[in-house]
């Protein structure tokens, strides 16, 4: 990510105070590892007349785009995922897109903001992550301090109105012990984007080399380990840029929207 | 399995149904697919002084060695497993092992009972496969009339006093969305195996030819798909005859002790 954090991570403990400092302006950054327990979200912003198909696009492909919570048209608040919640200001870095070119990355979108905007919120892995690392199930993009190494596959989303195109995947290599055990944990996480897709053989969905992922950070399977495969958050967003609506805005890479929700209470059964 | 069944299988469409056919001498084959939806179980019947250390046994190795009941010492029936079952009887065909030699194949063991005898059920794979094809997930050696094909592992089962010795695994051959599946429905069954000890790489758990069982009949592993392993109820069956008690009763290959239980009542959460 860009913009380092600062002031220091301790200081943002809990979610409201994640929300309170990239609202003063004062957390910039990623925000992984703040807030700890707590559920952050992908941020997805389009105007009304996009929302029943972006909609139904979720309801289609929820393994990519499993939504968490969806705002009244022009209403930047969402108070099932956080009292006192703005979405204009609560995420520390925001990207907007006119016409499917980046034309500004704000920490603030208040300026942009219309009365026709409806924000969705979409979960991410960071939740069954800290899942995973409860019970010492390798991630090992996040011993390295990278981020986690994302492919975009030939496994093609189901479309809804413009919306369509490929499923972008993560990728964490695990043994063959740590892949069984992380299918059953992250199964449990139907919220945020739950089983695996795939493991195994990368070709088999459209992956030519794991070592140049088309987003985030490679990451080495070693002799013995299994590559394991999750439907990814990015793919809202790959599916929207390729979409080209007038208009859209969406978080930064990393710095996401750091809701009250429990990542533990997201978990089924 | 070495003796057909007869009379044909819809005479015995339930557990009681196949047990007093066995009891009657009528039903001497496998039990595979009679009583559709019981509990099928390993048996193996110990004297009572190495009963604490198989018990003892089963509790380290709960994978291979599911425990499902056990009798008083003595006492040949197993009200909780069936009201009116008698595992001197009720099971098609027994082998009965004396210092580790197989001596006789009966079809009932009341004249070999004695008064210092426990008796052991082991869950079965049966039940899971049955969950696995009510979704139509794939056990192909169902499909060619064969038997499973099973492995010797270098993966040591936990000792308790004699009994000690490598687990034994059953092979199933997936694709990968298949194998997810199948690791999400097994782990619903810890009484029958539960989820797969291993999938991939045979060689990681000392498996040196896929296309040489140890036991059951080969399968082949088709261009995309991966071996998933399961922990056998065989593994017992091969840990006592390497403990060589001095006297052991256990199931013929295939021929089943059917329950009155049902095997969605297996199923957990």
């Amino acid at each position: 990510m860009l913009v380092q954090v600062s002031p220091p991570a301790f200081a943002f403990a809990d979610a409201r105070a994640v929300r309170q400092g990239a609202r003063r302006g004062e957390l910039t950054g990623h925000t992984a590892g703040l807030a700890p327990g707590f559920v952050q979200c992908n941020l997805v912003v389009l105007a009304e007349a996009y929302a029943a198909d972006f909609l139904r696009f979720c309801q289609r492909n929820p393994k990519p785009c499993p939504l968490i919570a969806v705002s009244e048209p022009g209403d930047p608040t969402i108070p099932d995922a956080g009292e006192d919640l703005d979405v204009r200001s609560d995420l520390p870095r925001y990207r907007v897109w006119q016409d499917g070119r980046l034309v500004d990355e704000p920490t603030d979108i208040r300026r942009w903001w219309r009365d026709d905007l409806v924000a969705f919120l979409i979960g991410c892995s960071f939740t069954f992550e800290e899942a995973l690392a409860a019970e010492g199930v390798g991630v090992r993009h996040l011993e390295g301090g990278g981020n986690v190494p994302m492919f975009r596959t030939s496994i093609p989303c189901r479309p809804a109105g413009p919306f369509a195109g490929p499923m972008v995947v993560t990728m964490r290599p695990m043994s063959a012990a740590e892949a069984i055990r992380a299918i059953q944990i992250t199964s449990r996480y139907p919220a945020v984007h739950g089983a695996p897709v795939h493991i195994g053989d990368p070709a088999a969905i459209g992956i030519a080399d794991l070592d140049r992922p088309d987003y985030g950070d490679p990451v080495p399977v070693k002799p013995g380990e299994i590559p394991v495969f999750w439907a990814c958050g990015v793919t809202p967003q790959a599916v929207i840029a390729a979409a080209n609506p007038a208009f859209a805005i969406t978080h930064a890479p990393g710095a996401m929207l750091v809701t009250d929700l429990k990542n533990n209470r997201l978990q089924v059964p």
